[in-house]
């Protein structure tokens, strides 16, 4: 302990964890420290790269408040959050897949009937969507919690907004006996994660974009499954290939059709043109 | 980039980074990148503990501030300081060796003469330091610019008192032209790093006491030789064998002698007891 050098810190480090009485805790410290030494050791990190680390990292803390979580915005464009969601839902072939949560929902947002218009005042071309809950089995899944979110067409929550108490482009559904849910939004469009921050200055460095594709976020929920946290992806979108946070999944993307002015799929009759989008979710079984 | 799992998304993140134009970054964003991912899969970091790392760098982040930065205090705490100082300070045998830079510098403390007590009312017990500057060849090392600091007897730093304006514990001085250096100040006494934050909680869930060993700090330069940023340390100190930010070296300690009232090295009369320090720093040439 009195002589440590860059050979011998890791060990020193690691021998300080032996009396842990938490297992799990002691087991996710060594591995840190163990990786994040091999990390300086590679590069070789000057103090000078390492005062530079300590800023960003700083800046990073300090962007950080209620509405904008940007170490989420880190660990998802360096890829963690992704690695993390994949291993944390490792399903049988059939269920849909997972995919990054993201820092944009909100609890509490307003309950609705099936066939409402869940945007409630977002901007953006009106989209119908409808699908099936099912098991893996194929056996409809019913009253299932269906919480959906999504971007307006700037590209922007509602949550990014000056805050009126009012929640648009989310809500939560319920599926019928059968499985089904249907209801009204708008058509997602393509938009920048926040990037007016460290994040985004991170990314510029490194010649990166900030863009996603087009998405609707969905969380799923069912007594006896397995929680389902994922996005549908929209077909054709330019920034499938290269989302800033790595969370497409090609069994996730869908057309969104266009339609002309004429009569919806709920009967509803538009002056205007409008988008469907037709998605079924398998959800898993629940872990006993 | 549209299947990512847990096994393609560290090959999908660095292939992101191949069109960057800054090559040393590229490097170490690559590398962090596969070492963050390489730790995440080794404990299959659950959703739940990532949420907690997200939480816990949070609050780093917000306990961060001018005068208390706590990212240092976890980079200290895991040992990753100890090793950049390490591979920074790769210095022949016969330098004196380097440590952590630690959290309480402060630019623009008072400069004094030799043989001024730079304590200017900190509490603690009188102590004469005294010692040389010498080159690697053991030549004399006249008008090095020697900065000190150190914490008072209740092991508190100037810096985390109520700002006054006056600095205490803390001055520059210049070795002679012989190289020689004395100064009067107050013994160092072993203090907790502050742990009422995020880091001291981390070290407390990992049963480990956040306590360094008495020290006294010295950063020292003069043109054409390497900046040292070091300490010296206590000989006898509890905490010696087990640093909270793993900063001991055998060489770096040293014996603080107690004396009986009477006469100074510097010929000042104590009416107390105090303690004498001498300590020879052995520089190492700049690189061209």
């Amino acid at each position: 302990m009195r002589n440590l050098d860059e050979n011998t810190i890791t060990d020193a480090v690691l021998a300080r964890h032996e009396h842990v009485g938490n297992a799990r805790l002691t087991e996710i410290a060594g591995s840190l420290v163990r990786h994040l030494h091999a990390f300086a050791r590679e590069v070789n990190l000057t103090e000078s790269e390492w005062e530079q680390g300590i800023r960003f990292l700083t800046d990073v803390g300090h962007m950080t408040d209620e509405k904008r979580q940007e170490f989420i915005l880190l660990s998802d464009t360096l890829g963690l959050s992704t690695l993390v969601v994949a291993m944390a839902n490792r399903k049988p072939a059939g269920c849909t897949e997972a995919t990054v949560f993201g820092p944009f929902f909100v609890e509490g947002a307003p309950e609705y009937e099936n066939g409402a218009d869940v945007a409630n005042g977002a901007t953006g071309v009106p989209c119908f969507v409808s699908g099936k809950i099912r098991g893996l089995y194929g056996e409809p899944v019913p009253n299932a919690r269906i919480e959906v979110w999504q971007a307006d067409a700037d590209g922007l929550y509602d949550v990014q907004y000056p805050d009126d108490g009012e929640h648009r482009g989310r809500g939560v559904l319920h599926s019928r006996a059968d499985g089904s849910y249907h209801f009204r939004s708008i058509v997602g469009e393509p938009y920048p994660i926040p990037h007016d921050g460290p994040v985004g200055r991170m990314l510029d460095a490194l010649g990166r974009h900030p863009w996603r594709p087009a998405h609707l976020h969905f969380m799923i929920t069912a007594p006896g499954y397995e929680r389902l946290v994922t996005h549908v992806f929209r077909e054709g979108d330019p920034y499938l290939d290269s989302d800033a946070v790595f969370g497409v999944r090609s069994s996730l993307i869908a057309p969104w059709l266009q339609h002309e002015a004429g009569v919806a799929p709920d009967g509803t009759r538009m002056a205007t043109p409008f988008y469907t989008l037709e998605f079924d979710f398998v959800l898993n079984r629940a872990a006993l």
